[in-house]
């Protein structure tokens, strides 16, 4: 796979869809050397541990983890080189932490866009599809599924590759 | 595209999937004199703007705008002509209408199957996927996605054309 | 179609999408004798009604019925023979009755997991994808989510075929 010059890869998919897995696969496939960029952020010491594990597990097969909640594109920027891949994992964390901190969400979006054309690393971003179920009571997960499928279509208008992932199998949506 | 006489164009996508811009689109390739079915209702001053907005936009790109809350049908059979296009967006705020109005769905929605095979104009549905989260436990929204879906699954049957829209991306169904 | 050889037919879909239709109609095309196992349980006479009605009408068509809320793979084995086809109606609903008996949920998995590939019939499970919407606030809900998405990625891994249905039309996922 050389996706290098052509754009980003989007893996969307559900809960326990086998996205993440997928996207894992796709960035191992490059044969480049692999930086995973964690958006999530460990609340107690359960996930601490789950993101632990995680991390170990990817570290023996090679890859450099780091971890930012917010800062999503500075920290693009600042890993970006050629023949590199970075899997981002995943862009609907980083909305909700960027809702916590009440952030300008069209400007942060608007900053990603630029960065996407100019990147020489391969990234491969994957996100939560949450926008087909009943519109949520709840005011906050309104906005978050607007803002979830505002920065999808984003992000697959400037992606090489976008695929839908479902029980583990992917369904390319575009390249 | 020529779908005058093939059937409609059934647009189905998530909240925030770009689905309304891609049918929009359709309808614009079409060439023809373009009429836009609003089904839905501004419950406040906020949405009255949002919704004067949007109709000054696509006055300026040619289409005429109705608005029809309930009787979809009705004005579908008052505006049919032989070559022009009629978006309606979108079914599930006719659903939600219907059911706040009390109405027999199933005679409604076999009245809409009744006209389809009818209609002179090319009609492009538009309408949300609500299906495919967590059951509700509400059980209002279980009703509502329960009669989403059957009218999906009527309209999909009388439709050339099937589109399944996610991050702006259109995955061919039918047709 | 032959599936025999091949391994299990997976039907993913929504609420009132059209999948237990459509895998009923894969089920009756095989022309085998059709064996239904119904994993619902009824809660109240209008469900027991329901189901009533449902199984007079497959039985007019053919099927024999089966009722089994949690030994899935023990009906399914004791069922087992060539040149039979079991359609399997539905594993979110046998998911429900495991969390609801507080059994092992990856030793039951396991247990189906194991018996696929030496299973002799035709075998067509149904499941509702859930995975699709908002992270439900109920504890109960988003485990209930993520047990049927990795049930689903087990269950596609060993199968032959994967449909996804939205609106009552099938998208070939794999095979």
């Amino acid at each position: 796979m050389d996706i290098s010059n052509l754009g980003p890869t989007l893996v969307l998919g559900g809960a326990r869809s086998g996205k993440s897995t997928f996207a894992e696969k796709l960035v191992e496939a490059t044969g480049s050397p692999m930086h995973y960029l964690a958006t999530g952020r460990a609340f107690d010491e359960e996930m601490q541990e789950r993101i632990a594990l995680h991390q170990a597990t990817r570290q023996g097969k090679g890859w450099t983890t780091h971890e930012e909640p917010l800062d999503l594109v500075g920290l693009l920027r600042r890993i970006d080189e050629p023949g590199r891949a970075v899997l981002i994992d995943c862009l609907t964390l980083w909305v909700t932490n960027l809702m916590m901190e009440e952030r300008d969400m069209a400007a942060e979006f608007a900053a990603l866009a630029a960065f996407l054309p100019e990147a020489r690393s391969r990234l491969v971003f994957v996100s939560n599809e949450v926008g087909l179920g009943i519109v949520p009571e709840n005011r906050m997960a309104r906005d978050f599924r607007d803002h979830a499928g505002r920065l999808h279509q984003i992000v697959a208008e400037k992606s090489a590759e976008v695929y839908f992932v479902a029980a583990g199998l992917p369904l390319k949506m575009k390249g």
